[in-house]
């Protein structure tokens, strides 16, 4: 937790930029007065929103650029036409070793483009990953991929295990993260190839002690395990799922105490109480995701945030940064072949 | 809605068999009078359950075997050597013309496998694929598949997408079922190849109207779709995460209710209105999945259902018969190489 943290922030990503990213790094900076960060966007528009916040100031150095990627961009595009966007050049810091990190809020195909093209993988990482934390029955899990990568083979799935174990193990404080592999059934011979390739290697490798094999859809929540590893597709449609479930549990819950006066009188005695539910289940409080498998710290921000949330997304890539993931993972991945710990310890 | 409904019941299938089969039944027959029983189970302990209820008793047909298949029997071995055990014989009382449609709490995956092989599949029905329906934002859809097919191609999706069309507009009552195909963005080139081929074939197909286009996880919940196509390893994934979801959201409630004295008041004023609330999520209503693109009406209870939840698939399998829902099927499959109705109807 000690020495300078960088980080490079993506001032025009996202739908309520540059506002949101402004007051999100002041709200970041209350928290983590270490911080220090490097702006990129639109001078005309950042130096204002700046102006009335000496303390941000005092720990921002802004950077001009007239150019940003659009929410609609392809990767592609972004790849060619936006060399000279607040994008970009927020990520060609961490690459210039001018910052240690970066947060951005925009276009999500476009940042993972752009971070793979200029920071390059990880050791021998084939794809990154986009990984998140979400609460659970027990406490929070990280769930991987969410999305980078549709389609995964079982090498993919096998490095999302050791990325994920990484991240739960130093920024989640969990001592021997457990890992699953999500699935259909919890059965050795259910699912299809790349699911079970992928726990042959992990029975059989040095995570072994930890994995604890295939879970399912509703293992997510109840938190089985610290790490839930799954292809892109799947784990897209999960994360979503669950964000969708819980708006409408919330809305029926609403449609409850709106159906009675009883009701109504329960609620207003309930509502400190009810407050506190509302704080635990606040998507802001798990804002940022990881791009993992990456030669550098980056973390996407949702579009539609609010400072809250925004700030939430900075504290993540900080708590990366003072963990040095990319230092952990690259460890685990040097002895990925190596058999498990306990067969080492005897020999 | 008129004529007899005959439907066959494994008696020995579920954790708590014969005892849930037998008094679900009897529930059943309270709220569909016309419905009558071909029991296939033990008579040494079924015999006993209907003795006690004389009206259930004038409703059921009780034929006795010794044979039931285990709840972790592959399917394969169901297929050899589950030639007189209660399930086969309940679906072969289908095929025979004896019964209607056919309800079990047993082994899944033994009884997709005996059902596909008794009842074979319906018209050009290459997979058949399982059904169930859920509440959302707006009432209730239906998604499919939901494991039956752990991988699936464009064909078999845009079949799901005919059989789940029927079953919106025939069970549900939907007049135009809309159809969405699950995806990690709406985009039209997000996704694999099998969903984007699925979506192009649609989008020029008969159901052309009714297609919306691709949906995302949270699009499930909010109801944004009545039909709600994926494959199965995607849709079990999907389901199981919003039943964990619900179960977190709910057990955060309890969590809140019980943190203060006040919190504790304001849970009794509001009782009555969140026993609604408990009434409306409650997976027992959703209980009875559907297993469609069979010669036959099949629904698969979940295996720890009590009576209620029991009583409620063999509900659904009530509908799905009095709707005539394969006929229905085939009806849509012949049609499905034709031209958008609009276009039809202006040549």
């Amino acid at each position: 937790m000690s020495g300078r943290r960088l980080i490079s922030l993506d001032a025009m990503g996202g739908d309520k930029a540059p506002g949101v990213v402004v007051d999100g790094a002041a709200l970041a900076l209350e928290r983590h007065p270490d911080l220090r960060f490097l702006i990129f966007g639109d001078e005309a528009r950042v130096a204002p929103l700046l102006a009335t916040r000496p303390k941000l100031s005092a720990a921002v150095e802004l950077r001009h650029t007239a150019d940003w990627i659009a929410s609609d961009a392809k990767p592609s595009a972004a790849l060619r036409g936006g060399r000279n966007s607040s994008m970009r050049l927020a990520i060609d810091a961490v690459r210039a070793g001018e910052a240690d990190g970066v947060v951005s809020a925009g276009n999500t195909g476009a940042l993972m483009a752009l971070a793979k093209f200029v920071l390059r993988t990880l050791g021998s990482i084939d794809r990154p990953a986009i990984a998140s934390f979400f609460p659970t029955q027990r406490g929070e899990s990280v769930m991987l991929d969410l999305g980078a990568n549709v389609e995964c083979g079982a090498d993919n799935l096998v490095q999302f295990a050791v990325m994920g174990e990484a991240f739960a193990r130093t920024v989640l404080g969990v001592r021997q993260p457990t890992i699953g592999v999500l699935n259909v059934g919890s059965e050795e011979m259910k699912g299809h190839d790349e699911v079970r390739a992928a726990a042959a290697t992990l029975r059989a490798g040095r995570l072994a002690p930890q994995f604890h094999g295939f879970i399912e859809g509703n293992d997510i929540t109840e938190g089985t395990t610290d790490v839930v590893v799954t292809d892109g597709f799947t784990g897209n449609v999960a994360l979503k799922t669950a964000e969708g479930t819980a708006r409408l549990y919330s809305s029926f819950l609403r449609g409850a105490f709106a159906s009675s006066l009883a009701a109504k009188l329960g609620y207003l005695l309930a509502r400190h109480a009810l407050a506190k539910l509302r704080e635990r289940t606040d998507p802001r409080r798990y804002n940022g995701a990881m791009f993992l498998g990456l030669n550098g710290v980056v973390v996407k921000s949702h579009g539609g945030t609010d400072a809250v949330g925004f700030a939430n997304a900075i504290g993540v890539a900080a708590d990366m940064i003072a963990n040095a993931i990319n230092a952990r993972i690259s460890q685990e991945l040097a002895l990925l072949g190596a058999p498990p710990a306990g067969d080492q310890a005897a020999s």
